[in-house]
C-alpha cells in the first residue's frame, strides 16, 4: 500500500497534508458517509454512501437494487474520501478566511463481497461501527436477509490526509484592523432520541443510544 | 437543463427522489463543502471543496497552486455532491436499519472564472454563503489579492435530490421484539467562537458570529 501522491498537487500548502496511518483511521472511524466517486461512460459519479472500515479495507454498504451500486462493484477503480468540518476560521481579511477540517482521499479497486463468512463479518463490523452496541441488542438478520445484503469491499492501496487545524492567520499588516477574528467551532450533535411508538412494548431507551457519540 | 436519470438507477428506493428545484437549492445553500469527482487519467479522483451557489452555476473555491484544482478547471466534466445526515434510524431488525439524509448530485462542466466583475461577484457571493454579514465587515481584497483568488465555475445540467426524511419502517413480525426503536437525529452545532488575540485592539463579537447558524 502506498501513500498517493496527492499531497504534490498543491504547492502552496503542503504541510497541511499528514501521513499517518492512525490519523487516516481517525478520520475514517469517526465518519458515518463516505462519498464515492467511479467512472461511468466515462464521466464522473460522486455517490454518499454509509461505511466501514476493517483494517485496510472499506466496505460499502448498499443495495443490489441500484443499478449504480452494482455498477461500482465491478471491479473498477474508486475513489473514497470522507470530511469533517471542524471551524470556520475568520480572519480580519476576507484573503486569510479559511476552515478547519480533516480529511482523508482513498484509492483503490472494488470487489462485490460474495463469501459468506467475509459478509457476515462485513455486516457485523458495519452495524459496530454506526451503532456500537446495536448488534447485540437488535434482532440480527436471517440466512435469508444476509442473502439480501451487499456490501463491496475496497481494499485501499493509495491514500493520503489533509487537514487544516490552526487558527487565524492574518497578514501582519492586517492585525490592528478593527476587525473581529477568531473561529467558530462545530461539530456533529446528537440529540435526544426519538422513541418509535408502532411496537406493544414499551422498552426502554438504552444506554448506547443515550449516550452515543463519535 | 435536465434532471438527470440517477432516479432509474434504483428499483426498490424511487420514492427517494425528488425533483423540486427549490429542495435542490435548499441542500445546496445549507451546505459549506461539497465533494467534487472528476476523471485524471481514466481514474477517478474526489475532493472536498468549499463552495456557493448563484442560480444554477455551482462556484468552486480553490487555489491556483494546487495542480488538482487547476486539473479541474480544464473544461471538464465535474460530479459535486453535497449530503446532510440528519438521524440514525434504529429498527428493531437490523436489516430495517437505516439513515435519515438528504443530498444532491449535479453534473456540469468545469470553466476557470477569469472575467473580472464574475470573480467578483463569486467571491462576494462566496462570502455571504459562508458568513453572511462579514463581507462588508472584514477588510475586503485588493485587486492584488483578487488575482490570486481563484474559482470554477459550473453550470448545472442535469441534477438529482436524493433523501430519506422518514421514520421507523419495521416488518410487522419485528414490532413486538423487546427491542427498543427510534430516531437519533444528529445535526450540525455551532459553538462559542474563540477570539484571536494577535491584533492590538480589543473587538467585540459581532452578532453574526454569535448567531450563526445555517
Amino acid at each position: 500500500m502506498k501513500k498517493t501522491s496527492l499531497a504534490q498537487g498543491s504547492r502552496y500548502y503542503p504541510k497541511r497534508y499528514d501521513f499517518s496511518i492512525e490519523k487516516r483511521n481517525a478520520i475514517l472511524d469517526e465518519g458515518l458517509i463516505c462519498h464515492v466517486g467511479f467512472v461511468r461512460d466515462s464521466n464522473p459519479v460522486v455517490i454518499p454512501i454509509a461505511y466501514c472500515r476493517i483494517d485496510d479495507t472499506i466496505y460499502l454498504h448498499g443495495s443490489v437494487g441500484s443499478h449504480f451500486f452494482m455498477d461500482m462493484a465491478k471491479g473498477i477503480r474508486l475513489c473514497i474520501t470522507v470530511t469533517h468540518l471542524d471551524a470556520l476560521i475568520m480572519a480580519r481579511s476576507i484573503m486569510n478566511h479559511s476552515m478547519n477540517y480533516r480529511s482523508t482521499v482513498l484509492f483503490g479497486t472494488s470487489r462485490l463481497v460474495t463469501d459468506e463468512k467475509e459478509l457476515q463479518d462485513a455486516t457485523q463490523a458495519f452495524v459496530d461501527h454506526v451503532i456500537p452496541g446495536r448488534w447485540e441488542d437488535a434482532r440480527q438478520p436471517t440466512p435469508k436477509e444476509m442473502q439480501k445484503t451487499t456490501f463491496i469491499a475496497v481494499t485501499i492501496d493509495e491514500w493520503s490526509v489533509k487537514c487544516r487545524e490552526h487558527g487565524v492567520g492574518d497578514d501582519e499588516g492586517d492585525l490592528d484592523l478593527p476587525v473581529w477574528a477568531g473561529i467558530l467551532p462545530v461539530g456533529l450533535t446528537w440529540q435526544e432520541p426519538v422513541t418509535d411508538h408502532g411496537g406493544s412494548r414499551e422498552v426502554e431507551v438504552p444506554d448506547y443510544v443515550l449516550n452515543y457519540r463519535r
